[in-house]
């Protein structure tokens, strides 16, 4: 020792224009950056409650149980199902993309009898679907997806919702990619279990997972007859830790709580309608673009994310190339499709901070280069012209 | 919306004197506030290997298996035992404080069939009394604190690992507090699931935990007839993650494995063996001034961990006011005790870069005026004396 010295960290400025993480405000980066206290300091106590102040606004909800998981988008998925599902029990899951997937897979584990229900990649799950399969396996618990991260596609809960209820089960809904960019109603909607990451539409570095359970969620944790699976995701006690006993559970992640606190204020200060507003208004605006350049969404009309554009790949182009052009040559990050979809999507986030115009214009123009260095055909200007007329019809 | 504007985080810079967090060199809260880069960037990919590298070093192995969980020491701690454990497996744990119980609870959850072994709060185990113990319930796994972080006190390994071993069972090691402070010697005592935090000596914010896994321990996961319980956990899939797949499985924490990726820079060039020495030199010298004080350690003469001192409360002395006076006057955080030490013990961390002479004195020479002001009679100035004088002859 020393068996050698590294050179201090030094990232590249990257554009995150992919399914997350997304770009983040300068005030969550200095407040990552800021002194570490201690995890029962009174200060941080404070850090926590305005933490579960500003979720519930977010979440658009009274619930008491909201707080931030010390893990990511996943963990928060899990800690939702391992604190619902008691070996046994039946849970039905909605599958229409790789998600949904994931989510039948750890409810298998949790012990989970998993029924699920399938839509093609790309699709949304129509009411009565639901409804049949809700009444014919009488699940405890039915999951779906807000948000499709793999596909773009916005699935529609307050209807789902309703038959879910109607046929006394919960209903546990991932809002990942949702939150922060297009409304999340918990209480409007009745969610009983939902979970987001914080490095989509929220706009912080990935590393915690919000939550938030409704009073009958929390009658079912309470009524377990065994231990919930996980220690560290165990709600009965991590509530303990966020609640007015302050009983050391683990040791929270600090910086990353700061973080949170910071892009939620940053969110709120915004205002919720007018953050959705803008996420709709440069989705509009690129995926103007994206049409005058010929291209396709993935996804149809009318079921599309505002937050992530999954766009067909044209024939002939090649996947990689375009993207590692799009990062080498402009520090632009775009994603490659998920499960089937790879290779034949790109997957364009315009996730909280990350959605703006400059972004929109700076992906079209930087694009058409690209497709036109692999031999592609595209109305030279049309994207960005067609992106610039949007905005100045919607000022 | 706004419902209300919350002006920029702004926390009290601490001295962290407790059981963890501990305090950060400025480079890694620098690394903590880098721009964001994406979780398959190829910036962070080099970021991860470099990571994997300085872990080696720093558990002082050739495991191929060694990475970083993306939650914080118990999430690691939950880590090794759901790999390992398959429900209906029988699992040994040593019991003599907190974490030690923790590790017994986490078993259970992942359907292990539970055997404790106990010593008193403070104490350690005897070789023969595992030896006994493993002959009697042959284990699949044993269970071990290195570090009780609750009392302070340090569990030998060698010697237990041997028995282990001979009885054919896996060792799997709590490293979460020793790691960086005193040696962990993972491929030299043969340890087969080590964890770790990275909130202790290696100085970094809470929010991963370092793992390792021995050959024989993968090849134990590589024979499991069930899926791991938990699916965020489940290292068959993270390690390809972290491999040469480079398979996505969750967003990792990026802004947080920058903090580490530094932090482990900075011990790695401090040099391993360097760094145990500075650890055990404030140790003693804490140890000269506590002593010197007039107060005793809770933990016996030979196992007091270099890094976390178990003090006892004198008599008559309030544990919540001292605690309070200094973290109000002096911004020093230090422990309180956990579990049955609650009220008997404070526990004083020298962690990584808290573990300096300037905070040893400062320490000493607040820690007096508090005792003071709660009538306690300290012979004046006596403690900073004695760490002046030990710092002197040990130069």
């Amino acid at each position: 020792m020393p068996e050698h010295n590294l050179p201090s960290l030094n990232p590249p400025k990257r554009i995150l224009m992919g399914p997350g993480p997304s770009d983040t405000h300068p005030r969550v980066l200095a407040a990552l950056g800021a002194p570490t206290v201690g995890h029962l300091d009174p200060y941080f106590l404070q850090v926590m409650n305005e933490t579960q102040v500003m979720l519930r606004q977010v979440f658009r909800t009274q619930n008491a149980l909201t707080l931030a998981v010390s893990g990511t988008g996943s963990a928060g998925m899990e800690t939702c199902v391992v604190n619902l599902i008691e070996p046994g029990d039946k849970m039905l899951v909605c599958v229409n993309g790789v998600f949904g997937g994931r989510m039948a897979d750890v409810a298998g584990r949790a012990g989970a009898q998993v029924t699920t229900i399938e839509r093609p990649f790309g699709e949304v799950f129509p009411t009565e679907q639901v409804a049949e399969a809700v009444n014919r396996v009488k699940p405890k618990v039915v999951g779906i997806i807000h948000a499709e991260t793999s596909t773009g596609a916005l699935q529609p809960l307050p209807e789902i919702s309703k038959v879910v209820h109607a046929a006394g089960a919960l209903l546990l809904a991932d809002t990942v990619t949702s939150l922060g960019g297009t409304p999340v109603e918990v209480d409007g909607w009745q969610l009983d279990a939902v979970y987001s990451g914080t490095q989509k539409c929220l706009s912080c570095p990935p590393g915690l997972a919000p939550v938030t359970f409704s009073p009958r969620a929390v009658a079912a944790i309470d009524a377990r007859k065994s231990k919930v699976a996980s220690w560290y995701l165990d709600m009965t006690m991590v509530r303990n830790y966020w609640g007015q006993d302050r009983a050391y559970h683990h040791t929270a992640p600090i910086n990353m709580n700061y973080a949170l606190r910071e892009a939620l204020a940053v969110a709120v200060e915004e205002g919720l309608e007018a953050r959705f507003a803008r996420h709709t208004r440069n989705h509009l605006a690129l995926k103007a673009g994206i049409m005058a350049l010929g291209l396709k969404y993935a996804v149809a009309e009318g079921i599309q994310t505002p937050m992530l554009n999954a766009v067909v790949i044209p024939g002939g182009v090649d996947d990689l190339k375009v993207r590692q052009q799009l990062l080498n040559e402009f520090g632009i990050e775009i994603g490659g499709g998920l499960g089937p979809m790879k290779g034949k999507t790109w997957r364009i986030g315009l996730m909280g901070e990350t959605s703006n115009p400059r972004n929109v214009l700076l992906l079209l123009a930087a694009l058409e280069r690209c497709l036109g260095d692999q031999g592609a055909k595209c109305p030279a200007g049309a994207g960005v012209a067609a992106a610039n007329e949007f905005y100045r019809r919607n000022a």
